[in-house]
């Protein structure tokens, strides 16, 4: 007898059906004798549906009142999948995530979870319910509906999990685990039964958006044990997040995974004069600006001026040079600013990679071989980054995935 | 410069265009310096379909988690008028009935206000905003979200303006007044400038439905001046509901109105024994099969006996005779049941009725000349019902609105 976090999304929830069908795989496992708190999305499309009205009002919703709208979509899945599992003869109970008060810091549209009260869902598990929690939102202090930015349910089932010292949660999605690489480029693909945290954290934020970043994050940081599953099979043990410590690193592979991102886009400032600050005078008004920056890049200099680089969403690509060209270039003195957004970063990931020497010149021969130029290179402890032209995207994942022996077993 | 509580119903906020308009109503009572409380009820049609909804996972969806559903309706339509105020340069901010912490009892679908926190919205009044307030729910001492049941917005904006003692709660809908009667039916109907709570509660209860009745009675319990006006119109002054006692009675008319319902059934008991405890005995399992009565009729007794009548809902016209014939007939020794759907109520209202001696017999002469056969009669101080076979309703309510001079100014 366990304590689970469930976490479905909003595919998993897109239809009076698919609710019946969570429902069922709920009461199966409260019919085990487990204690469940189950988070759930929006319904798929509606979350899009309400911004859209939104913008019929106006073109630049207000933050606040763009939360108290979208709010109500997971609003709507909790009821539903409580009247579903009750119609299963299950004790169920629906919460709002200001009703359970998931107190979050007030920046509407993106908050982020301070402090989740647990007594009452602690209570009602007690008394032999099934605690269904609306994801994605919380409330502030002074009692404003936020919400945790898309993809924040995840964020939401960790958080209850950490905070009731759940046993395991469980994230529901279309998939059934984590591949080592995307099965649609490599029909090779493997599920992965277990990855490290680490591992984790690189090949989501390089592009297997299977689960949120900050989810992972936080899952990290509280210790709580993460699976992802899939809500369409029956059976399937997904994929276990497992922390690095409990690892056995002898039987780690090298490399874990592929990962891939075509959404970016890269600039360089040429010869900027290499002195304190110059970084700063760059990425400040950027930032300012709102805009993601991903990788940053800057080699040694000579004559005294660098050239410095970096990526940013592909969508912030003409935004960006605008700010560069307008607010930056006049004032630093750099000779240019050039850029591209037909490019793609691929990213070899594992943990192995510490202590194996090696595998970047073979990632590099790999690529050679096949005849992929190199435009920039980027790396971590446990990940590689090269961007290449998109166009060789594909084919770069490919050959890394046979040449790290990513299709034989674990 | 005074405070408003403005209520706009589903129909006025049925699309962001129709939002934008009552936007822009209320951007025009702000710019003259007013203080302005908005409830909105959810944007027509939006109700019915989460009920829909929720039917496709319970045949009788539980009512707490229908509760948490349906709110989210009006949660949509207050930040969408919040957005467009702000759109129109107005400072403005919507609260759901949980933030203001609008207190009611635990009978979900059909709550009761027990209480409202003001001071908030208070503050953000003092503080130059107009505060949006979604209609129709709360919250019960548990935090459990309640609705207050159809129409409860009017209630949720007489609450308010009792609890901020506004100058005055302005409830907009399709219609720009009370009228005599329906214009539908007797096209010299005229607009009502005024009507006294009395009167309005008797035409509001017997079918003329503008307002919710509960709304009237809260806003006759807290001295609330309410008026009903036209959200499609820019001008009108619509219909002011007064108490009596500010009323010049020299002024007011016999009759103010002409109300009718062919929404109910009539059922008659025969020869039930006229003893102490009858009544109850026969209403009894009625009411604890929660059906509404209305009329109540009983006559002198002969030979110990009575005929005991009353009339129900028409949708539970065959339920109630069900009960009856099982449950009461058997035990209470009476000689039959009978019973009809095919009726209409129609009543005169009118407060100058008290001091006028005489209206009873003109309406039973009125009729009695159009060969209308009057099956019941039932009267209050303010008003007088006869029960009429169906087919006569409009002809009856035509010549009584002729008779007591409806049609002439007031």
């Amino acid at each position: 007898m366990a304590l689970f976090v469930q976490k479905y999304g909003g595919t998993s929830v897109g239809s009076t059906e698919r609710i019946k069908n969570v429902a069922r795989r709920v009461a199966k496992y409260y019919a085990q004798g487990h204690e469940l708190v189950v988070v759930v999305s929006a319904m798929s499309g509606e979350t899009n549906r309400l911004i859209t009205l939104a913008k019929e009002i106006q073109t630049n919703p207000d933050p606040r009142e763009l939360d108290v709208m979208v709010s109500t979509g997971e609003q709507v899945t909790v009821a539903l999948l409580a009247m579903a599992l009750k119609e299963l003869n299950v004790k169920a109970k629906s919460y709002t995530g200001a009703q359970v008060r998931i107190l979050t810091d007030n920046a509407y549209t993106k908050a982020r979870i301070l402090k989740i009260d647990e007594d009452r869902i602690r209570s009602d598990l007690k008394a032999g319910y099934v605690v269904v929690v609306a994801g994605f939102q919380g409330i502030d202090e002074a009692n404003n509906i936020t919400t945790l930015g898309r993809g924040g349910s995840d964020t939401t089932g960790v958080a209850l999990a950490a905070a009731l010292k759940a046993d395991e949660c469980q994230i529901y999605t279309d998939v059934n685990g984590i591949y080592t690489t995307d099965p649609r480029i490599v029909p090779e693909a493997r599920r992965l039964k277990t990855i490290t945290f680490e591992e984790m954290l690189e090949m989501a934020s390089l592009g297997s958006k299977v689960l949120q970043i900050r989810a992972v994050e936080f899952a990290g940081k509280y210790k709580v044990k993460l699976r992802v599953l899939s809500s369409f099979e029956e059976e399937g043990e997904g994929t276990l997040i497992t922390f690095e410590e409990n690892h056995n690193i002898m039987e780690q592979a090298v490399i874990s995974g592929i990962a891939f991102n075509r959404d970016e886009a890269k600039i360089t400032i040429l010869g900027a004069p290499d002195h304190p600050g110059v970084a700063y005078q760059i990425l400040g008004p950027v930032a300012d600006a709102n805009i993601g920056v991903d990788m940053i890049i800057q080699n040694v200099s000579h004559d005294g001026t660098t050239d410095f680089s970096f990526t940013v969403n592909r969508s912030e690509f003409t935004n960006t040079m605008g700010i560069l060209k307008d607010k930056i270039l006049p004032h630093i003195g750099a000779r240019d600013i050039i850029g591209g957004d037909k490019i793609a970063k691929v990213s070899v990931v594992g943990v192995g990679m510490r202590s194996h020497a090696g595998i970047a010149s073979k990632m590099f021969r790999v690529l050679a071989e096949e005849g992929i130029n190199i435009q920039m290179i980027s790396t971590s402890e446990i990940k590689i980054s090269v961007v290449v032209d998109e166009k060789y995207m594909e084919l770069a994942v490919r050959v890394l995935h046979k040449a790290f022996d990513l299709d034989r077993a674990q």
